[in-house]
């Protein structure tokens, strides 16, 4: 299937999907959420070609999620995240939670992610009802919205 | 980049990328969280190859996704999520609301998610800390874990 062939569902996971559904992309984003601005370090940390990290930043700054500008000394390019990039936080988060659960490494969490001002980790990425309790899978439901077709 | 090249690097989200990270794989799951259930529903709603679909949902089985029963009548199989595919419902549904904010239909949100009880609409999923206030991406921060390298 194409790329853009999920452009044209009236679905917000298709139309997600379009936009951060290839797995280099979401390892891109992971790298500089973690901080990491420059090509040719996100180049080298995902050792992944030229021509692929340059098509994918390409493709994540026409969709407003990554945006290129000039380092403080002028020197080098930097990508940052945009704030519709920066909302693709709890995505991330959520598919990172699910993997410490699921997919763990013995020794324990991989990456703890903390409140920086408290330095209290945050809470696991959950589904909550609209005053703040947990609900499991099975307690939600889903209904066709003003925008179903 | 091989399907399989992910599972060595010691990251949860590569470790769940390779579990769903596939964009068709998204697609399946998000149709049997909506109770699509037999393979023929699955096909003709996703309008995807048989053997793509039953490569897929294979693959979901080994990984322990999804299971494939007998319906309570006996005349055909059923695909049902397991605890840990119940479990992926926040990346599917943070998913779903960034593409409800970002990418939305102009007449409002496709689908509505409500808790099944009271009837009202689920939180937006996002980032909390411990004690439950929301928190935006650059209040949070990620440091080694005791499963780092």
């Amino acid at each position: 299937m194409k790329y853009t062939s999920y452009k044209p569902m009236n679905c917000s996971l298709a139309q997600t999907l379009a936009v951060i559904g290839d797995r280099w992309t979401l390892l891109i984003l992971r790298d500089i959420f973690f901080g990491q601005k420059r090509f040719a370090q996100l180049q080298r940390n995902l050792g992944i070609a030229k021509n692929i990290l340059a098509a994918r930043l390409k493709q994540l700054m026409e969709e407003g999620i990554v945006e290129k500008r000039e380092s403080e000394s002028g020197a080098h390019a930097e990508y940052v995240l945009t704030p519709a990039g920066l909302e693709l936080q709890p995505v991330l988060l959520a598919m990172t939670h699910w993997g410490d659960k699921h997919r763990p490494n013995p020794k324990g969490e991989r990456v703890t992610f903390i409140e920086r001002e408290t330095g209290k980790p945050i809470r696991r990425m959950g589904v909550v009802s609209e005053d703040g309790r947990p609900l499991r899978a099975r307690e939600v439901r889903a209904i066709p919205g003003p925008g179903a077709d």
